[in-house]
């Protein structure tokens, strides 16, 4: 295979089993042939074409029917994506129901109904292991809602907050990403059976009945007008696959860089086989999440090619609309592989509450400075409590005293606080805010928001 | 200038007026200034800073009371975004109430929440000139309904639609993207004041309710948690602006080809006092369509840029976010600018009905093969039928004749059918299908949803 | 298989079967063991392991040594994607020898050199395809270098130009597309053999006269440094690909649009067998040119992950390099096939000649205007001939007349040129400037610069 | 101003003066007026048109010579980019020399040779502070050649190298991105001046002349065809501006990483005046690596436009080619900035050689397990080392002990070595390979190649 996603040794890195089952070329086949079944089923149930017929395509209907050779010659031959398909399938009726294959649709018809059922079947898998990050860092942000940890802004320690809310932050995005999700369905996943050039002229004047038993019998919703040539359902399905990427891709950073040597505040979950260097023992790469950075790049990505896409010529415009038939599976793949290497690392996340500790402390308490200047400023003025603060850090930039030695030692300072008072301020504990209240802010709403979510 | 978005002669090429006031830098700041005020009076309402302070900070806060130079040469020397403002509005309030400005929040906050209040008022306006674009294309889509044109697949005459047909496409594609940009408030139009690294901690024990008090001012949503490094929102508003971008883009190449001197079915409405070429005088360029298909490329390579903003590091991380400060103004205005550019096109398009009819006839009648072939295979079977209609399409092909008189002449078919019938079905009009329902399924569509857009 | 390259049935459109070979997962792997057993034997030829075990090893490293499934199971269990394959090669090896295996490389030094093996072997056939095509595109200029066909501007017919020199500029930027080919490998084609972090500790004194014997062996260039973090050289392969792939899309497009029904002036060599359209037979789909429209978008989109691919963090950092394992082979594969497409499709073009001269007919002499105006102007005045031929253009279009109509009737016009002389302004083929010297230059250009092609 | 590029506060972050004088709209339009004034002066030695118009036109061809308000005023009325221009400098024009203005050349022969002429003098600017970047590298490369700092892979503490073989890995870099910046003018720099559909049959005889002596006039290259739809040049560019920026970004990154508070190897030098937090003093924030990881993405997002522009339709077609009006500009200006900060932030340094090497300590010694494998394996055998130090290493872990204890204590390693010779291995200055030789390569590979370089 050329592809990394076929790769025989390395397409579960790429990609999932289960994903690739809704991709495989021979389901999309299996796929068509449903499609075409169900069609011939509802112009029988009309007396458009005969019941024979309908019943006997139905029962050819199967993959294993197709003679790939022969196949794979024709389409060599006729450089035609579906017509040495069809010629298959006829071939394997008997008594002529062959005859009322495909009576009526054009190629497209077929293609790009499979496609959306090929989207929501992907849609589906990646709903429930997106849904199982969000509990997995809901279950992280409630059991460490309290824990202090530093929080950081431009690579700087800046104040601190507690790994709970940290978690809370992934979950509440994740909620929005999951409402996005169950808002594409209505906006995409819509059956198409319009003909050649959309009109339905082909299937005479049962057309709007026809479309709209396929649509039941598929649970597709049935479009105002043929949407051929209108690919903003499927670019709107690309572009949110796209933000899940980006939300994921924010997580697995996050996890890679708190498990650097020199931060080691949280690890991934290893099992002992797991091989890190073969010449450097002492490594604990965040294997999956540095992965998965690379792989939510690509979803991102191929979002630009769902919104080029739209740009249809005309009624049908292959120029364009094949991209789906590159861009859809490749992220599916990658994006489902993503989730499940995510949702593994948050589940079995090793938090090294030394590590965080010892981070807590790197800057002798220089991160509480914030807390310190509030409270000396409600007693000498804003200005004041700035200026002496600036003093004592000074003061332990040329000393090599930490902070606090520093805040407690200058006399102004303890002249107005006590060094109990100041010692209360320098606890990162009761610096969080409303860190832990976040925390049950964000559980709530997903439950509340939860509860809408498809079963 | 050196952005043509700014440039003197050629910004109005490239966005609105409406567009640029919203993204003024001066527009900007006095944003920020009135979140600044807001937070003083909240504060004030809740006892933390003194009331008469809060009372000045709001009579200073005026953009006008800022010292352009004297904050640019701070810039310089500070480097920093904010700071050089806030001393400015600082040294404009008396009796020091300048030391209660800011009082709680990090730099990140106001701006963000500056930015929310501009992404707000950029998608009024993106949303009004959306639905005016949906109104045209629904004037059009009925007012052509039942005006036959060809359509066109893979650039090939294909089979017979409506001109109305066509339009309805638009209407509908523009109807799914209001609803897209209906459903981005909820999930993107929330205020941020939170503080350095999220925790409110610098607000003090009545942080929620300052959050909420500033939010129902703003008329913005109150996060579940702080956002400071959860761009979703941010990125679904501009993916959803590349997928608008889309569908406008789309709509401009249509009118682009069919305005082609060899297809000349429509043009753009051209003032007398438009300059096509100096030295081609016979051209009919369609200028709007064709600057649009350059404005909306833009727009949709901006939306990665949306997402690649998400990959935020900690707590805060100015390496990704601050592309909102480009990207944003940038899409907006071009959008803009592309929204009115087509619905000036579509609401004075002229239609050559003379010339759909000649590009029409262009295949003597070939384009309702399908409609001959599927009547006399109801007479004579399916593949016979396909057999007689082939041999007469090679027989034109042949000898120069067309589709209509080869199938006329063709003694097999004559023998099925009379010569009247025949011409029967050679009628454009009458092989357009569902063409003329789909526009008023569009309409009705269009105006169950619409009942729910903002006023 | 789920991804589209791979698909029993459409592989061969998105790709070629001389380059999936080269991406092979099997072709891979025997490349590393190449690489491995190489190594061994510059190193036994400096003394640093057994003579006996670098032969073993040249002659166990054969993929067909690996067992498979015990390769995946590794894989599956160590998470390394070359310990498992180096246990194989391992395990195949007699007498000890295997302990000298891989011994001081790191793993990047054996993917990375395998990776610029590939990307040459890509490229040498990409060249020779880029280079078919060039030829191909210089046989259509020389053929038609006289040949008037109408230039069109903004979609719109503008003035006589020809059909050779149409083709001359697809030859000359196709020649500096080959050009840029050309400066690829001496900032590309770099071994690798650093080792950890790239200092090349593990490999002792020798370190530098390992890898350089080790590039010669390859024909690769010695990196004055370890590039495992700069991946410049891969960017600017993929970049190139791109703009390769923007050549020929726009040739695609060309012929697409130029072999529209309405236009008519080309089309592609369509085997009689080939099927366009089931129900629509008239149709003469531009099925290569439409086609490679899709595939040329993604190479060019892959260019950007190939610039992405470079912010790789300190001295290795998977996150962005493993992107290259995604976008070269994709890249390679849907570019190889744009070229064979659109070289089948020049080498075999049908050009309408009736159709082109229907075309420059189709404005009744209008787009010689400028022809007429300049020669008037010599006469009368710029400004005064400029009005003159506003004048018999609005007459020709109020009267239905066509152009060289109303120019021979102008009264002012007639005065002042003879008719022969305004006949002899109105042929097309005298109006066409140095449109053939052009196609000599491009052609004289090419052989130059050709002169320096890779064999 | 609506864009950032403009804004009065904020655009020094965003350019550079020296940049924005290229691209603005002053210096564009006064190109234009260099480029028909020297088209006159040319047309004139050949006896075109008169010797006087071309002096007046030549004398009034200054952008002061515009009546700004009137110019604008025509442009809201004709929508073209050229006439009103053109109409001004005629109107500036005595004796009727004004008729001779602009006579052969189309509007786009105008404003690409104007673009390049742009992109002429951006790249002068570009490469030379990429070259003031490249010595900076230089610097810190010799001056480091021999400082041990740890190698980092996977985010890991992976080897020592030294600090020195990392900036010349930038060194190395940029050279080959300079040698991409020598290679674009051959492909890229060329006139034009071909008229309506690029055969110059407006220019008459002398067409080739003409285009010649203009060149030359303006030192520009002579393209064998038209190059109007032909924007590879162009893509060039932009596409090796990516490159440049990502070169740049990895510089950035690296510098921020290495400036987190865990890491704190290196500092970006801060004036005193520069205010990293108002409420968080004890901050370093590296401001403008972190500012300059905002700016390259967005230039390597526009390299994608820059492709995307190739695909022009037909001779002329700005729905591709205006894209460089917003691109060039913008991606000129950002990388400008970029290289700018970067040099800066280079040629200032802070390094913290105590930061550093407590880093190197930081696993006690276990960075340096390769070196004793190697060593203890020339002596029991690669296998039977890896297992004794697989021992030490988990023996480490459980205890607490450092690698260094660890291996010292073991008796069967004890009893292989003394103790001073494994003191000897774990000195971190004695495993850095071939690092400081790495810094001559790549010094004297720069000092070869910039002997081309241009002044």
């Amino acid at each position: 295979m050329a592809h990394i996603i076929d790769h025989a040794f390395y397409k579960d890195s790429w990609g999932t089993p289960e994903m690739r089952v809704v991709f495989d070329e021979r389901t999309r086949m299996q796929r068509w042939m449903d499609i075409e079944a169900a069609l011939a089923e509802v112009q029988a149930s009309l007396g458009i074409i005969p019941v024979a017929a309908a019943e006997e395509i139905r029962k050819k209907a199967k993959v294993a029917n197709i003679d790939e050779g022969r196949m794979s010659e024709q389409l060599g031959r006729t450089g035609h994506t579906l017509v040495a398909f069809l010629n298959e399938l006829e071939r394997a009726c008997k008594a002529g129901a062959g005859e009322w294959i495909h009576y009526g649709p054009t190629t497209q018809d077929i293609q790009d109904t499979g496609t959306v059922l090929e989207m929501r079947d992907a849609w589906r898998i990646l709903f429930g292991n997106l849904k199982r990050l969000e509990t997995a860092s809901l279950n992280l942000a409630v059991r460490y809602a309290n824990l202090p940890i530093v929080g950081r802004t431009h690579g700087q320690h800046g104040l601190p907050m507690t790994l709970g809310m940290k978690a809370a932050s992934w979950a509440a995005e994740i909620r929005r990403d999951l409402e996005r999700l169950k808002d594409v369905p209505r906006r995409a996943f819509f059956i198409m059976m319009h003909g050649g050039v959309g009109t339905q002229a082909s299937f005479g004047e049962d057309a709007e009945t026809i479309v709209s038993r396929l649509a039941d019998r598929f649970d597709l919703l049935c479009p105002p007008t043929c949407w051929a040539n209108a690919r903003d359902g499927i670019a709107e399905f690309q572009t949110t696959l796209g933000i899940v990427a980006g939300t994921v891709a924010r997580i697995a950073n996050e996890i890679f860089e708190l498990s650097r040597t020199e931060v080691g505040e949280v690890h991934e979950p290893l099992a002992k086989t797991v091989v890190g260097s073969s010449t450097m023992p002492h490594k604990r790469n965040a294997v999956r999440s540095e992965f998965t950075g690379t792989l939510t790049r690509i979803v991102m990505n191929n979002a630009l090619l769902g919104l080029q896409g739209m740009m249809v010529e005309h009624e049908r415009d292959t120029r364009v609309w094949r991209l789906d038939w590159h861009s859809l599976p490749e992220s599916c793949c990658l994006l489902d592989r993503s989730l499940l290497n995510m949702a593994v690392v948050l589940e079995g996340l090793e938090v090294d509450e030394i590590g965080i500790r010892r981070n807590l402390e790197m800057t002798g308490g220089a991160i509480l400075s914030e807390a310190v200047m509030f409270k000396l400023g409600a007693k000498v003025g804003k200005q004041t409590a700035h200026h002496l603060l600036h003093e004592a850090i000074n003061e332990a930039g040329d000393t090599g005293r930490t902070f606090r030695e520093a805040v407690l030692s200058h006399p102004k300072i303890a002249a107005t606080m006590s060094a109990s008072e100041l010692e209360g301020l320098l606890d990162y504990a009761c610096y969080t805010g409303t860190a832990a209240r976040q925390v049950d802010a964000v559980k709530a709403l997903s439950l509340e928001l939860g509860a809408s979510d498809p079963a």
